[in-house]
């Protein structure tokens, strides 16, 4: 679908009251009349947007939290280049998970939406961008040599991608940062050797 | 509530047909009157055993399943003291995690029973107890002088536990194991220093 300059940023709008609503709490079982309230948008303003309804419209605002998941991460994790950008770094992502504590947005949505294909592609993106990141900070390092060469830079970057999210995932059920840091400095000091 | 022998063994039988349910597919909005449909119970009989009803058969059933996700990776985690059997328990966990494939039986019931203290308790209780082995094993390996003694055991132990449960969740969007045995790979190279 064409959207015209205003109607994109309409269709944004409807995205970032979403997002924010469904941030707020832990809300159960939303549906598109709350989004319609929150957002003050009509029926046929939201089909127009999004015309398979609410799959689509909460995938969409998936996809944003997605991307502010990275941001949220810069623009430290786009010049991992030295140890005290690793370490500010670690600390961005301990900063904002500990922020959002034993509520997570990206999950919610996901409960939502459910295991739908659409929904493990956001989630796969989102991985993926994540990971390479971190393998082009590990490389980079390498490259000046503060990292060895024998480290393999993708599989280590599989590691800390796997270390952040059980570290957070344990944060919800523990309300505690500590193995999320745990992980990330273990793997930290991997990478010192 | 004191259980006769008889009355235990109904017990364990209407958790473990429970478990086995609740293990076959991934079942949405399951009820207490399918899971004595299952089990061939009667409501007064699972009203007898569970006085709290479905919250506390579910909690009953997370439960077991815990003590099933430790059991399936013994006798090696709770003998961590050699590198082969640092190696056989990191196979373990992966062929475990490669045919559970994406649907987590734990995961399934935590959806059910919500963010309650009671289910919250069973994953604390569960990610502390696989901790400590795996903080034993690290001391053991100390001891005998194969891990260097400057490593924390505990703060190590708290990140192949964020790694494994981040490693498990990847999986279960993806389907792939990649992710769990580079977190596995990359802390035990760790240790090995």
């Amino acid at each position: 679908m064409a959207l015209t300059t205003k109607g994109r940023a309409t269709r944004q709008r409807i995205i970032e009251g979403a997002a924010a609503y469904l941030r707020s709490d832990e809300p159960v079982g939303v549906t598109l009349d709350d989004i319609r309230a929150i957002t003050g948008t009509s029926k046929s303003q939201i089909f127009h947007y999004f015309p398979d309804g609410k799959e689509e419209l909460f995938l969409a605002v998936a996809r944003y939290e997605a991307s502010r998941v990275l941001e949220d991460q810069q623009p430290h994790l786009g010049a991992l280049t030295s140890w005290a950008a690793w370490d500010r770094w670690r600390e961005s992502i301990v900063t904002r998970y500990r922020l959002q504590g034993r509520h997570c947005p990206l999950g919610t949505l996901m409960g939502e939406v459910g295991s739908t294909p659409g929904a493990r592609e956001v989630i796969t993106t989102l991985l993926g961008q994540w990971q390479n990141h971190v393998r082009k900070g590990i490389a980079d390092m390498q490259e000046s040599g503060l990292v060895r060469p024998a480290l393999d830079p993708d599989r280590v970057a599989a590691a800390f991608i796997a270390g952040i999210q059980g570290g957070v995932l344990v944060l919800m059920s523990t309300g505690s940062t500590t193995h999320l840091e745990a992980a990330l400095d273990t793997l930290i000091a991997h990478l010192r050797g």
